[in-house]
């Protein structure tokens, strides 16, 4: 089959294995995948990936001489099932899932791994038991935001707010933005975030931030309300960021790091023993959180084509790729391999 | 009067002015006061910590042209009080108080201040309001050990412990310790505890640790109860532990870093994020904690003479500072003033 593929440290379009289903899995047709930050900073820094896989028990590396088919964010098309696996839903049905495959070994990601090829591909197999069914006709490109939306749905459970709690959204990139939905559907007010880009505070506006601040301008400490446990959503994920948070939070806050850094950072106890900051680092979602989203999506709880900004067939991921850099121009772009 | 004093970068022993009482203040006779690592730390690296304090909101910097006199853990003796000061405890009670002192712009910390001479002089002015009696006939040594004490107790306050929870103390110095019996008293057992020193895994035992293992010869992770949410207890506060945690602490853990490190460090956040670990910074204690821990001295809930190994006076307050550095022969050296 066709997919869009990170082979030799590129991003090529090729052919690669048609996916077989084994027992246990369904055969489907991708019809949308979101590109993640997670994918772009993969290939731009796959070997440091690979060495930091290696020193994480659990995690099994990817071998870059092999080809890798990421994508992480899909919504498919039932195709067909493997062997001895019951045919729950019929095929020609859309569905979601986490993107997660289980094995004797323990799990691997779909893609982020060397087997299974994620949604950047016209197929894929995905686990059975996991898959959840669209439903409300939904369109596929809303429901593949079902899988960054519990990034930020997670992130927000995790961070145990209290309802006079005062939250901050450092950074309104995909994660953030899902934060601030998370933060307007629990009632947790008024939400203060801030980004450097005007497009960026415009979307925030609209997911339910309250409060939008441009750090060149003012700093957004400035509007947390005295007295109330500040909990700062860290969305940013590049070195440095901690310890800025760090500096910058009032005595007892709470930060959430949901951005995901992926190099050495520097910080200063210092600053968080003084002010006893508290850290949560969050990743991924529960199952139940992923399902609830993708409930949310179809209840209309978020506005999805204001995320949505760009729509390419494989043959225009490299170009994604680039593009996303600039985001002025971009908050999700969507692959949608049959194009 | 006498003083060791911080003077020009070294510890010498000389004369400072005589302290006087202003309204709501104390003047107190120093009988016992405890060395603290931070002291040995501030002696070691006073620009830096000066430095430091500059950028922490709140904190006034020591000028490092005067005098300074260390010394914020100490039991003393009621001499007078300054005017219009209500006498509550006669002169010639013996008292201990939490290492503050209000004042109009903002608390400043006895012991760490050009204005408040701490325990290493003769006498001290105390806030009349924050005096506590020492029960029981408790000796002033012991009633010393109430300030380190209560840094541990405060951590294992702040570690929010559930009944099964799984406790590992890093560290077996006076907080590591001070940590282990605070563990103790809640009763959350096994408590697993981890020194490279001999003489402190054996304190460890005395205080109350029920698994003690010296890292060189095995992971002290390897011995918590699988299944069990590990709190670990960071209470070394050298850069470099907090990430050595992050690599080995099991998923979900939560770390409370009571160490203090004043250098800057590196993290990788990624193993705090793939894991998503938890962790909480601690510093110093609440009142209410202050005194329980002078009352749980009095009710010989901690055995004192094994924490205590040295006493000098000021003029051996230089040697004890070098000798501090072998935990072998020492964990608390206590300075008498009056001797």
């Amino acid at each position: 089959m066709k997919a869009a593929v990170f082979r030799d440290g590129d991003m090529v379009v090729g052919e690669v294995a048609d996916p077989v289903p084994a027992p246990g899995q369904a055969l489907v047709k991708t019809l949308s995948c979101g590109i993640c930050g997670s994918d772009l900073h993969y290939a731009k820094h796959a070997r440091h990936m690979v060495e930091l896989s290696k020193r994480i028990p659990g995690r099994t590396p990817l071998d870059l001489s092999r080809d890798v088919v990421f994508g992480h964010e899909f919504c498919a098309e039932i195709l067909d099932y493997g062997p001895a696996t019951e045919r729950k839903l019929k095929p020609g049905t859309l569905v979601c899932s986490m993107p997660v495959m289980p094995q004797a070994q323990g799990h691997r990601t779909i893609g982020y791994s060397n087997e299974f090829p994620g949604g950047y591909a016209e197929r894929m197999v995905l686990a059975a038991l996991l898959l959840l069914e669209v439903p409300n006709g939904l369109s596929a490109g809303h429901a593949a935001l079902t899988e960054p939306l519990a990034v930020g749905i997670h992130a927000v459970e995790k961070a145990d707010l209290r309802p006079d709690d005062q939250p901050l959204v450092v950074g309104c990139g995909p994660v953030g933005l899902s934060a601030i939905v998370g933060l307007r559907l629990k009632g947790i007010h008024p939400i203060v975030a801030a980004d450097f880009s005007p497009k960026r505070r415009e979307l925030a506006t609209r997911m339910g931030a309250d409060i939008v601040i441009d750090p060149r301008v003012e700093s957004p400490y400035a509007k947390l309300v005295p007295g109330k446990r500040a909990v700062i959503f860290e969305c940013v994920g590049v070195p440095g960021l901690i310890q800025q948070v760090f500096e910058a939070a009032p005595r007892d806050s709470r930060i959430v790091v949901a951005g995901v850094c992926m190099e050495p950072d520097r910080i200063e106890p210092l600053f968080g023993i003084v002010k006893e900051l508290s850290v949560q680092f969050v990743l991924g979602y529960t199952p139940e959180e992923f399902a609830r989203c993708l409930r949310l999506l179809a209840e209309g709880a978020v506005d999805g084509d204001a995320l949505i900004t760009g729509k390419v067939g494989l043959d225009g991921v490299k170009g994604a790729f680039e593009e996303l850099a600039n985001p002025e121009r971009h908050t999700k772009i969507l692959v949608e391999p049959w194009r």
